[in-house]
């Protein structure tokens, strides 16, 4: 099954666009978890339970598992097994090097770790990008727009009236032959969100830069989404792993998720009935 | 020590602008390593042992690790750890994320590993790159123009009439106040790079795509070099690593090592005097 089609089951299945980042600070994980063996695994462990009914995918953004080392390393692949199959599982990595790199790095995070997507940079063209793309079932967001304030820097320099972003979009679009392509795009933009919608309607977006970030959810669904008012991944990470620091807090990412889950539905539903 | 003073340092004492790319292939070792408790780690040593006195760094692209799992992982430790001090190693990682996770990926790189520098891809712009830069002795080379056919499809573009890579060369230039950026330019563009070190004549230049990828030696090291004949850093992988296919292969790599260093200097000579 093409990558798409993976994430619009799933996206239907569980009626929602959610996904949740599990991007673990072993210094905010409840004092409780600090004793069990692995406080990481456990912590995301409670919180896949309380969440996975609620969310088209998991993010994991491979930096916060580097950063820990080859405790870290473990974490992630024995997180990832604890994901219900059928839910996308997104590993945020960012990645682009020559072509023979790259495929380095395809196989390390779809075989060695078996994520269903990933991310990828953009700046060193097709060949770059192509080694994520061979394997139909595996998704490849390419970054367009970021949410972070140094997205102005090159992103929206203009080539002939057109920023460089639109070019990345257009480009990625004439990629998609195996239909597993897709564009990150922050909420902090929206202007660019639309514009990237309609130039590629039927490309998903994972839409990062909600909460923490402050971009505005009601813009990030109505311009993020198809026309059919799915297509769109929208990122939570620390509003709801945080939502209490105290030993509730698996309840309180449920509520948060479930809350974000059906204020996102309401947006959808206003705007794509 | 800020880090262009110490690959100057290296450079002038080892008389030598050439890296070798530890690039290691597991399926490329002789088959009398096989037999070792780490063959990875066992061809690096010998490697390292043949040719330390020839270089003025190694660089260790990080996807050729990542893609043998955690073996990969401590490899790269236990080979970092046999590179003898003052030499420059670049973990090849071309990250860039949001500040607080490039932040992450720092920590990896520098605090973990213990790179004395790393390779940082521009496009999420100035927030992304900054927490590789806090540490004034640990330098950043960012991507301006790659050595593989897709570095047509962006990097190339004109804003304004110049190539998106001279707006990202004039940003690293700007971001430059510990003295530890660098740019990546591959050897494949010869009117590119020598049109960066007009730009940026005192920022060290790493310069991939010699040998295997077809970049020209001499417009390397003739563009590539400060007006004094340094602060190019000239990359070979494959064409030493794997200069003899049996035994004899660390002998061959320092054969190869030290003739791609002699040729360097020949041309340092003619051109910087």
């Amino acid at each position: 099954m093409a990558f798409i089609d993976t994430l619009l089951e799933i996206q239907h299945r569980h009626n929602s666009l959610l996904c949740v980042g599990l991007d673990t600070d072993p210094a905010r994980i409840p004092v409780s978890l600090q004793k069990s063996e692995d406080p990481v695994l456990e912590f995301n462990r409670r919180i896949i339970e309380a969440t996975s009914d609620l969310v088209c995918a998991y993010k994991l953004n491979v930096a916060f598992y580097e950063a820990m080392g080859s405790e870290g390393w473990q974490a992630l692949h024995r997180t990832l097994d604890l994901i219900p199959k059928g839910i996308v599982v997104i590993g945020d990595a960012k990645r682009g090097d020559i072509g023979n790199t790259s495929q380095m790095y395809a196989k390390s995070l779809f075989e060695d770790f078996g994520f269903t997507a990933t991310t990828a940079s953009p700046y060193m063209g097709e060949d770059s990008v192509a080694p994520f793309l061979t394997d139909a079932e595996r998704g490849t967001f390419v970054l367009a727009v970021t949410s972070n304030p140094g997205a102005k820097d090159f992103q929206h320099l203009r080539i002939n009236g057109t920023p460089l972003y639109e070019h990345v979009v257009k480009k990625v679009s004439r990629w998609n032959k195996n239909r597993n392509c897709g564009l990150v795009v922050g909420a902090t933009r929206p202007a660019a969100l639309k514009r990237i919608r309609a130039l590629a309607p039927s490309l998903p977006i994972l839409i990062p830069g909600i909460g923490a970030q402050g971009g505005d959810l009601t813009s990030a669904i109505r311009h993020g989404s198809s026309a059919k008012g799915d297509l769109a991944v929208i990122n939570a990470s620390r509003s709801i792993l945080y939502a209490s620091n105290k030993d509730d807090f698996a309840d309180a990412a449920r509520k948060e998720a479930s809350l974000l889950r059906d204020t996102i539905n309401n947006v959808r539903e206003k705007y794509f009935g």
